[in-house]
């Protein structure tokens, strides 16, 4: 494992997708494997941690992920942003049809999880292996994919003791995909201050 | 209305959300609103819009959007971090019963929408009226609401012909929250490019 790349305790796993990234969703069953961008994604719940994720009817990541019931989501960065972009804009099923998959096509790296079977992505700043909850009607009347979060990893020069620090590290910030290949990058950090009620002193 | 708030046409609507800002979530029943922050909200169709969003079981917002069955998404900036922070670090169920609401007790203005009954807060960069799906096992087991916008707006001087543009506005820019009152603000814009394929010329 690269000395950077840390476990993020189950309890703090939201945090790695709580300002809204898009993200690349792997999955893998019997042999063949894809992954797709997402920008539809979010946390769900706290401890234990669960996720949402949109995937169309169409796309051959939902399918691998119905069949193998688990699936990986992986935060891709700055750096990433042509793989982002062509990973969002090409079909993991024509690609199988002619006997290859995304990950040759465009020569990516991907290491193995510790829960999932689905290859994680090298490069990203964050992944997430998630089990799939089973609620059909949330997959067939909405394409909405709900998952608890088994194990989950992070950069540690951007993420660590639960909080993302991107400053000095350009290339690594998230991605927040606007639409048509069009995206924004995480910005500067901020502390909000509660307000004193008015009529308090 | 200012001369900087323009409606959104409802198949852009998504845009307004698809880079994951944080958003406040007003809702409205008998007399009685209140508003919200919620990290955890996303696109969840086109056309017609629909969102998602989840909302603790303890929430007044959510009492009153289940009662009158619509709500509306409010985008704030970094001009309202502090506004941000206090309204999601307060209970409007506990002013309620002191006679009062968050409106009033934090000074904030808002401006009637066009489809619902729920506040819009003045000072956020975009806006989506929603009608409640009524999904009664998400709300229940998962905290999940779903919504279908029904009327979409936003600050012009940030987002037009369906992009955000925040150069120049800083102090416009969405919020992302990470935890206990730490936001990121939205970035820069950067354009994915599609690589070739290995082995295509």
């Amino acid at each position: 494992m690269p000395a950077f790349r840390r476990s993020v305790p189950l309890d703090k796993a939201y945090r790695l997708l709580n300002h809204g990234p898009t993200v690349l969703v792997s999955a893998a069953h019997e042999g063949q494997r894809n992954i797709m961008a997402a920008a539809w994604g979010m946390p769900l719940d706290f401890q234990p941690p669960k996720v949402a994720v949109v995937l169309d009817k169409s796309t051959w990541t939902r399918q691998l992920l119905e069949a193998s019931g688990s699936f990986v989501l992986n935060v891709p960065c700055v750096e990433q942003v042509d793989i982002t972009q062509s990973l969002g804009n090409s079909s993991g099923l024509e690609m199988s049809r002619a006997g290859r998959d995304k990950f040759s096509a465009y020569g990516l790296a991907t290491f193995a999880g510790q829960a999932c079977a689905a290859p994680l992505l090298e490069g990203c700043v964050a992944w997430l292996e998630c089990r799939l909850l089973p609620e059909p009607h949330n997959h067939q009347q909405y394409d909405l994919f709900l998952g608890e979060v088994i194990a989950a990893q992070a950069d540690s020069r951007v993420f660590s003791e639960g909080r993302w620090h991107f400053d000095g590290h350009d290339r690594l910030r998230t991605l927040h995909h606007v639409a048509g290949g069009h995206f924004l990058a995480i910005g500067d950090s901020l502390d909000g201050r509660q307000l004193p009620l008015a009529g308090d002193v």
